[in-house]
């Protein structure tokens, strides 16, 4: 390494630490907001916040610094790979944030915060009009702020907004992928409501305390190896995990009196995503590049732990003995294979975050859609709800009685589009090394027996490893040696639910 | 105003609502830290919050500012008196850190730091030799401190150690207070002892869930008229008061399964000192002289309402009913004049976070004598733990088993010295303020009917006002008149214990 190349680097490193140290104090404030904030002390925190964030982008967007990272990303050949891994990052931001000033920078915050705000009362009135006006708002400044991206690649604004969530991720490839959804997917769905099977749920909505549900969810935690020397958990209005380092990593829940399996299967999720942020490398941490994972592969992790593992027959074993010990009221007269049953009936419903496994792939294929369509500009805002409703009845046979359970129950459109599919294609991913791993573990005798400890040593070895350093289609590329595909979370899908429903 | 002074202002307003912002944010992570960070996160929350402490120092060292600061100091008379209390306050923090480079700083917090860890496995061994050597490091540091000050008045090193906690209050003033308590308490104390009036406490032990200390703190907090919209609570190892800002003042309490009352008489303590933080006038916020409060003023509102309010014959009537209703298990055959009597139990013990209303002084008195001795010159560190035990012997007739529970059992010794006799002086204060209240509003009717808000009130116009505008001794004599006596707490103390122990 040159000497030049050297002082650029150490340049970069304190420069990125600090920048760390103010998303550090960001990230617990955020936390605090969503766990413990009380409701008048929320617009202080905010400022605080805006505060705070406002001197690490002033870092990142100094001459000195950007110059630097330029620099870097051009001799990117004498760095170590974790550092040409942060060259690669910042080059990345660079490129995108280069033609935003602080003033467009505020200028977007305000947009979207209005949005929120707008959001939550329409919500709140289930009135989508009321959202209307910001939802445009929104619509126009992502446009926008493409367009102000210094890229000489092209394609098409919605392209772009899609690989800012999940790299080299396009139309194309989720075209493909949803349209062998649909079509593996509605015939079995159909054949699962045309069978006979019943199965039993009367158990599911019997009243549990929070004591039961805390109680659970520690042993939960424990059970898959989350490390609680190194993580929190507590409850939240909408359950989601925070890494504020490797050292800690905290996860929250939600309890429902009368649904003890929300906060169950909300832990195992959260879990998931933690064990991704718990076990990557000490080095990802040193160099700043811990942070580098998309959303469709941290979905892939805490899917699978939540889902692929957490809803199987070995599991549902594992800790059946413990649900019956801790909500004896709930299952004094429910049999283990009752409760895997229950656990994994398929049932069309309205709210994406409560479908089951089948159902929830056209949840998000309905809103890509809706996405797409309004990008290539062949659908108003102004008819969004209504075609929101006509697909839910095309796709799964029900329709939204009113906006709150429709078009606005989810809090994205307030800041953005192409968030959606990534939810889809954590799926996707999982089934993909799900098939590998299981050639290379006994994957069901660890989970019967508990040993989570292989399990996710596994994952960190082949998953979480390079997932900082690589972009998507590397990443999935080094693990399975195959590009993107749905065919293994459809052979999945159509084994395990042609078993349950005796199709 | 001219337009010199009204260019300054603005500067330090606006640098002090800086300043503030980084302290809200290190006032956050101090908050996570106790109530959720996990254990393994400590260390790097201290960095981030060490570094944001840092940034806020800063400003406030930079040489603008300070001139600034101190211009504004000598045109007062311009100021409004908001803004005049915040000139007073920085000249005061000038005069006294004018002296201390960054690097002394650092110094100092790494001093204390290694006290802290020092005394945490003195205390765990039960050990004092193994936090000697830190805390004559923190006796010398405090006496550098002290010299490095640009003070013409002069004085003992530990009379302005005294003052950093209560301003005005020398040993002079204490020795007086203290002979006084110790000439009626002693005796009080002797004749209670001999007493043969038997307070049934059997029912103290009884097991409770936490859910159930929950659900009564949360009834408390509302029954003292905290205001949960500007406020929350939780739990932590060492319960304590938490303000960030007049609309978000945070409690915490300790739940312990086997003595149920610890956590409600917490939770009424901090629900004081909330109270206090809560009411003051909007004005001290925006001129960032909320924070003048001394800790004596502070402890005076805790202890009134947790023990002379909380403690009485009214209050007790007040909370009886929901008390057997929360904890059936205990309370099924306690009547309320035994829950009074119960909460009201004199019993020498040796920890004093822990000790009853009479016996509570003798414990400050202790550290105080020895403190004092401690910088005249006439004790050595090394005979501290003797001189520990033989006092406790004197004064309240028992003797710590082991060094944990004797001269180990505080944590303020690995910071500084001065800081105990202000948990003695609150109890003067609130005595001597009770004693203008009750001639002004019906405070046992109030009490009884659960108004709190009228006694709110009354604090918030006559005791919280001007707490932040004006040093203690000018805040007593602005509500009482009189400067500080111990013989209204000594009054009060006679007549509740000769009544209860019926001498």
């Amino acid at each position: 390494m040159t000497k030049e190349t050297q002082e650029k680097l150490n340049y970069i490193l304190n420069a990125s630490k600090e920048i760390e140290t103010y998303n550090h104090a960001c990230r617990i404030l955020s936390y605090d907001q969503e766990t413990i904030c009380p409701v008048k002390g929320m617009e202080t925190q905010g400022e605080v916040s805006a505060f705070l964030s406002n001197q690490a982008f002033k870092i990142a967007k100094d001459e000195k610094f950007t110059e630097a990272a330029e620099y870097l990303y051009e001799h990117k050949d004498e760095l170590t790979e974790w550092d040409a891994a942060l060259a690669d990052q910042l080059h990345r931001t660079y490129i995108k944030e280069k033609n935003i000033t602080p003033e467009k920078n505020m200028e977007i915050s305000l947009v979207y915060n209005k949005a929120f705000v707008d959001w939550s009362k329409a919500r709140e009135a289930s009135d989508f009009s009321m959202f209307r006006e910001s939802f445009k708002n929104v619509f126009e400044m992502n446009k926008e702020i493409i367009k102000l991206r210094d890229i000489s690649a092209g394609g098409s604004v919605y392209n772009q907004l899609l690989d800012d969530y999940e790299r080299d991720i396009t139309t194309d490839v989720l075209d493909e992928c949803f349209r062998k959804c649909k079509e593996r997917l509605l015939p079995l769905l159909e054949k699962i409501m045309k069978s006979k099977k019943n199965i039993r749920r009367d158990f599911l909505d019997i009243e549990v305390t929070d004591e039961q549900q805390a109680n659970i969810a520690k042993w939960l935690l424990e059970t898959i190896d989350f490390d609680l020397e190194r993580g929190a958990f507590t409850t939240s209005e909408h359950p989601f995990t925070n890494g504020l380092g490797k050292d800690d990593v905290r996860v929250t829940t939600h309890y429902y009196p009368n649904y003890f399996i929300g906060s169950m299967y909300s832990i195992i999720h959260e879990g998931g995503h933690a064990l991704f942020e718990m076990l990557v490398p000490e080095e990802n941490h040193e160099h700043f590049i811990n942070g580098g994972k998309t959303m469709g592969m941290h979905e892939s992790v805490s899917r699978l732990y939540e889902n692929r593992i957490g809803r199987s027959k070995e599991f549902v074993s594992l800790i059946y003995p413990k649900v019956c010990e801790v909500f004896p009221q709930v299952m004094k007269d429910v049999s283990e294979n009752e409760l895997y049953e229950a656990l994994n009936i398929v049932e069309p419903s309205l709210i994406r975050t409560e479908a089951d496994e089948l159902t929830y792939t056209f949840h998000v294929i309905i809103r890509y859609e809706i996405e797409k369509a309004l990008f290539e500009g062949t659908l108003s805002i102004d008819d969004v709800p209504k075609v929101w409703n006509e697909k839910y009845n095309e796709y799964l046979g029900i329709e939204p009685e009113n906006d709150r359970e429709g078009v606005l129950q989810d809090v994205h459109w307030t800041f953005g589009f192409g968030y959606f599919p990534a939810y889809a294609i954590g799926n996707m991913y999982n089934a993909m090394y799900y098939n590998r791993m299981k050639n290379e573990i006994d994957i069901n005798s660890l989970v019967s027996k508990g040993d989570f400890r292989t399990l996710n040593n596994w994952m960190a070895e082949n998953v979480f490893k390079k997932a900082d350093r690589l972009s998507p289609s590397e990443w999935i590329k080094e693990i399975t040696g195959r590009t993107l595909t749905a065919d293994d979370f459809l052979d999945y899908l159509e084994e395990k639910y042609t078993e349950l429903y005796n199709l």
